[in-house]
Parts: C-alpha cells; sequence; structure tokens
C-alpha cells in the first residue's frame, strides 16, 4: 500500500530526528527525564500530534497521551506506546521506536477508519510514559506505575535524582507536569519494542511475542564506615566503605548461579577523595531469573552473606533498598493475536520472555497488556551501538498497524 | 610570659573562628582548595595579616606570603606554615594549626626582636600553601610544589576537579590567583601539624620531630568495559567495568604485606545507572610503606596481576596515573634543633617518620625544612572527631616560637 510505504519512510525519519536530542559524540543518545533534552523530545512530539490531529492530554507524572477519536460514540480505548527517556548510555530506538511507531499507526488507522466508516468500535491512543529508564529518577517505570495504579503519584513525583532534585520539580521546570488526564477508558495496551537481547537474531526471527517476565529483585546497600586519613591510620583501625563495597560485589557474583543474571551498577561514595578512607558506599544491585524462587534464593543467600563478609572490615551493610518484582504473565489472547497477525502477514515469530522491564509489565496490572519485539543486533541495548535493521522495524510497524486495527474493531 | 598566654587564648579563638568557614553539622569542615569557603578562610587571614602589621603577596598558585621584616637590611627568610584547605570530611586542626600558630608566633617574635634590637639576622614569612589536601585538585601538595620548583606553575594550574574545572579558574574566581611573589630569599622551612597518627598519644610524647617520610606510590587505574543492558544481556558477555574495579581493589589488598599501608579511596563510575553494565571505571589507589623498595614491590606485584585479574571480564585496565613519591629526610640540623628546644621548654619528644604528605615534605627539595607534630586523639584525622588537646597545641605553639626565634637569630 502507498499509505504504508509513506509511513515507513516516516518512521526511519522520525527516529532519526528524535536522535537529535540529546545525541551523544559515539552516535548514542543521554536523554534523561527532566532535562532539556526530555523537553525537546517532548515537544516534538507534541508537535506531531498537534499535526496529525490528535488530542494530547498530559497527566500529573507527565505521561503524554495523543488520543485518535474513531469512535465519537465510544469512551473506550486501545492504549499503544512506549517512552522517549533514555539511559546516558541510550541508543536510538530503545522506547522511541514503540512511540513513534505507535504515532504512525495511529495514522494509518484513523486512514483505515475513515475509508471503512463504522469499522472502528474504540478510539485509539498513543502514549509516551514518563522515566521508564530509571536512570536519573530510581525505580524505573514510573509513569506507567503511576497510570497503573501501583505507584501512588505523590510518592513519584518526589522520587529524588543524584543532585536531590525530585521527579516533580524536574517535570514542572520542564512544562510536562500536566494537570490533565485520559479521558477516554483504557481496555488494552500494545507496544513495540527492541528486544535487547539475541534471541530473535539468533533463531533468524522476525517478530518476537512476550508471553512474560523474568523477576527481579533490586537490592541497594549502604556500606557504613568511617573516614580517616588514608596515610597514617594503621590498617587494623581502618573501616573502609568502598573496600566493603567491592567485597559486597565479589559476594553477589559468588551467589549467582548458571542461568540468572545479576548486576551491582551504580555506586555512591562518599567522601570520594583519595586522601580519605570511605565512610559511606551505596551500591545498586539487580538479580534477575525466570523463575521468582531462584531469585529469592540468591537475594536471600547474599542477603545472608553480606553482613558478614563486611563486619572485619569494620563495616556495616544495611539495606535502603529491597524491591521485588515477580515473574509476571502478559495476557494470553494478545499473544495469540500477535501470532495469528505475524502469520497472516507472512513473518515469523517467537513466543518468548523478556528479562528487561518494560511499561507493558506496568500496564498489565491494570489492562490487558502486549508486547511486541523486533530484533537487537548482537543484542546491543544501552550502548550507542544499539541497532535494528530498517526491514526489520518495518515488519514490527506492520504488526502493529494490523494488531491496532483488529483490537480497535473487533466485537 | 603575659605575651604567651595572650597568644594561646587567641590560638584556641582563631581556630574556633576559621572552623566555622565550611563547618559541616558534625563539627567537622569542608574547606575545598577554590571554593567560597575556601575564600572566606583566606580573607580572613589576609585580614589578619593585615592586622598585625604584616605584608602580603600571594603568587600565581595562590600561595599567601605573610611577612615580618625584622632585620631591614637582611634578602634572607624564614618561612613557617602549613594549609587552610582541608578534606571533605575534614577536622579542625589539619592545616590550619600550623598556619595560625604560625601567624602568632610571628607576632610574639617580632615583640621579642622589639624588645631585642638587632638580635634578629633575618626576617620571618608565615604562607598558606594552597591545595595541599589534593581532595579537589589531584595531586595534593600543590602550592608547596609550585614554590619548590618541582611542578610547572602551569600544569598545577590546568589541574581538574571532578567537574571539569581548573584549579587555575577556580583560584580566579575567588581572586586568589596573584600576580605578586616572595620578594625574600627562603632560607629555612618550619612546619607544625597534627601527627595524624596515634605514635604520640600511645607514648604519652608531647612533640613529635619529624625525621623523614613513608614513601607513597599513587596509582589511578582506568577499567574500560562496554555499556550493555544489566537484564537480558547475557552474563558471559557482560564486560563489567564496576566489576573489574571491584576484583582490582580485592586485589591490591591482596598484595599489601605487614606494615604497608594502601587505600583505594576514590571511583568515578560511567554511566553509574542500575541498569545499564557499566562500560568505565577509574579507581584512585595508594601504596605507602617506609621502605620505597617495599611500595615498588607490591605497586610490581599489582599492576603485574591487574591486568590478568580483570581480562576475564572482558575489560581493560590502563595505568592513568601512576606517582612515585621516595621516601624523604628531612633536615637533620633541624632534628636536633627541635629536639634542644623541646628539651629547654620542659617537653618530652620522639624523633618520628611522617606517613602523610605534609607541605614540608615538598619545601625540603628547596631549603632545609623541619615538621614538627603534636598528639592527634585516637590517631583521627581526615574526620569531623579529629582533635588535639589544647593543653598539647599549647606546647607546640610554644615549641615552634622558640624554634623561630633561634632560626632568625642564629649567626
Amino acid at each position: 500500500m502507498p499509505e504504508e510505504t509513506i509511513l515507513r519512510q516516516d518512521l526511519h525519519d522520525l527516529i532519526a530526528t528524535f536522535a537529535r536530542f540529546g545525541a551523544t559524540d559515539d552516535g548514542g543518545v543521554c536523554r534523561l527525564s527532566g532535562t532539556a533534552e526530555d523537553k525537546a523530545a517532548r515537544d516534538l512530539f507534541a508537535g506531531e500530534i498537534g499535526g496529525r490531529g490528535l488530542r494530547l492530554d498530559i497527566d500529573g507524572i507527565g505521561n503524554m497521551f495523543a488520543t485518535a477519536m474513531l469512535n465519537q460514540a465510544s469512551g473506550d480505548a486501545v492504549l499503544v506506546g512506549s517512552h522517549l527517556d533514555s539511559q546516558p548510555t541510550g541508543g536510538r530506538y530503545d522506547g522511541v521506536y514503540g512511540v513513534l511507531a505507535g504515532l504512525l499507526a495511529a495514522e494509518a488507522i484513523v486512514a483505515r477508519a475513515a475509508a471503512e466508516p463504522g469499522a472502528a468500535r474504540r478510539n485509539l491512543v498513543v502514549v509516551n510514559w514518563t522515566n521508564e529508564e530509571g536512570a536519573r529518577f530510581q525505580p524505573s517505570l514510573t509513569g506507567s506505575s503511576v497510570f497503573a495504579g501501583v505507584q501512588p503519584l505523590e510518592s513519584a513525583l518526589s522520587l529524588l535524582d543524584g543532585d536531590g532534585q525530585t521527579l516533580g520539580d524536574a517535570l514542572g521546570a520542564i512544562g510536562y507536569r500536566g494537570a490533565g488526564a485520559l479521558t477516554l477508558t483504557p481496555r488494552r495496551y500494545v507496544e513495540l519494542h527492541i528486544e535487547q537481547g539475541a534471541r530473535l537474531e539468533e533463531s533468524s526471527t522476525d517478530i518476537g511475542i512476550v508471553a512474560g517476565a523474568w523477576a527481579a529483585r533490586k537490592i541497594s546497600v549502604v556500606f557504613e564506615g568511617e573516614a580517616s586519613h588514608t596515610g597514617p591510620m594503621p590498617m587494623p583501625r581502618r573501616r573502609d566503605a568502598l573496600r566493603a563495597a567491592a567485597r559486597g560485589i565479589e559476594t553477589l557474583y559468588d551467589e549467582v548461579e548458571q542461568g540468572a543474571h545479576a548486576s551491582a551498577a551504580r555506586i555512591s561514595l562518599y567522601p570520594n577523595s583519595p586522601n580519605v578512607v570511605p565512610s559511606r558506599a551505596q551500591v545498586w544491585f539487580e538479580i534477575r531469573h525466570e523463575d521468582e524462587k531462584v531469585t529469592a534464593a540468591i537475594a536471600d543467600r547474599f542477603l545472608r552473606r553480606i553482613g558478614a563478609a563486611v563486619a572485619p572490615l569494620g563495616v556495616t551493610a544495611t539495606i535502603a533498598i529491597d524491591e521485588k518484582r515477580a515473574t509476571a504473565a502478559l495476557d494470553p489472547e494478545g499473544v495469540k493475536l500477535v501470532q495469528s497477525v505475524a502469520g497472516d502477514l507472512g513473518f515469523t515469530s517467537l513466543v518468548m520472555k523478556t528479562v528487561a522491564g518494560h511499561d507493558a509489565l506496568a500496564l498489565q496490572k491494570r489492562v490487558p497488556a502486549t508486547l511486541i519485539f523486533v530484533p537487537s543486533r548482537n543484542g546491543l541495548s544501552h550502548n550507542a551501538r544499539e541497532f535494528t535493521e530498517p526491514a526489520a522495524l518495518d515488519k514490527g510497524l506492520a504488526v502493529l498497524i494490523e494488531t491496532l486495527w483488529r483490537l480497535v474493531t473487533a466485537p
């Protein structure tokens, strides 16, 4: 169809355009929530929404809703979207692909609905969820969790960044702490995203259909020692928080068994001066596994060992954050629907699980949610070299359009 | 002498007054070089200099020289001083005690010289050396090293802090990047400082007389891995720079033998986001020992092991900084002089070595230098709870005055 040829061209142009906001020297993107780069991307997205005759609503946590009224008689909506924020070392596809594909899918579906009056039984809303990455403000999935009712708005607005600024103030500063809300009733959610892993590439599969998610345990530990001079203070009398943190990191990897994923990716050290034995270190740990019991067992062993591991250093280990993310199942009907759509379009597909968190997992707590993957080269993500073939992006968009069309037109 | 009673009162008042600049909630001091707190302390010091009729000169690296002309016919000077900057977790005595005691000693000696016309054969200069601590700008001992001619002014001015600001710009911003210089010829340097260790306290000794310094090796290592998603990226394919840094820290402590001191007290991590496998970590290591050969041997073993230790993680280790501080001997005549002064004043004294770096060690490279210690409670320093008994501070001041008097009056 000429319509879709145009759309595909738009998709690649739009991805390239959005990649300019927060562009890094190595070709990547650094667009943290609530920054000037985030504002620039949001402003352009708002412009694209208006240019397509869609209605924009912004809620209290900065989620942006672009509504296409396909059936004035209906108060129901199918939601589609993802996020425009990125990691400091982000690529140009993570999140942005899902938002822009959703926007172009809405444009295609508006055209189809106009060509088939009465076919559309419910409306379509494209969404940009706030702070999916959790890079500047932890935890992640903020906007979608507030929308799903699993995180209170006030607690979300009071999340602090490393400099002590709240997410609420950051959103206010860029003009995206909204007073609006989605007025329609959400009935379904669909998200298109790059895989961020290598399973589709390794199996030469076009489309991944996510049936559920691995469990995750996110634990932040504060190691408390005592500041002293790195020179004269006798070694046995030192209480070194960084030495303890290093031991804690080694302890985690000791306990990670085959098949589990784990990381210690963020550290905050005080006073962080070469001549002062560190008095305080905080480390953010993650443990992930397909089986919740395994993440729990690893976390239990880690937490049981860590105090004893650092005690000989005169350092205490205190749990500051312990976030349990249960395994999640996405709507089985949605999996079947995408399987049939992919088959009808002549694409190969694979039902799989996601290890990474996605807004769709938060949405599933409120409405049936569906998550669709396209391949990532070398499984590389949160990296400037993150890449998905244009043809693969096109296949994802085609599947998204057809899936959404069937959802808005279904009896 | 009533004169000295007044001086001692002044000393304690002055220390309390200077402790207000950069005061922390826990009773400590955070007064980093080139900050507003540093400016406030420098401004008050300049006022105290003027109030005592001394001449102030500020050189290109911000060293402050307060000159007492005791003998107009002489172009020679005895220097006394220390530093007004502190660590982020500094106490109220480290450095400040030496500068203020020097100022009050100069006042006392001006009075003695006036009482004994012709007795003083050379002049006296009180100095505040810039960035002794090396907390904000590495390496430490900056002002004294430039004065001693062992660090070029330009390289010192271009030292960068963690935010990429140069020391030169920081000094300019607070108005202490001077155009002046010490016009007299330095002949001797004397510094009074708290021990920062526990030897004097443990041996109940009044005065420490420093014969020399331990060797130090300061090595900064950059660990380079690759950013990726902490979730889906398979463990064997991760290249985790923080995991490597933790292993590097453990490796250092493995190699530290009995009698040596070592630390890893500063880390810089990128991107430092909980959901991104870290691509880059830099760690600042220190190794110290009385015997240079031992620091070299430990450093060699550490550097030989570290590359191999992190290679299995797909991470490289590169040496960014490798600073060798040789053992140093301070002027033996100065040691004898302070021994006799302490004895004449009825104080016990101990000839010892310093583990910590001090401006006196840099000055010794240009002129004969003498370093005098007073006890530190529990050897605690670079800590808000750093403390020296007022009576012990008074003894140090008395020794300093008599030592300087003998130096300016000696044939």
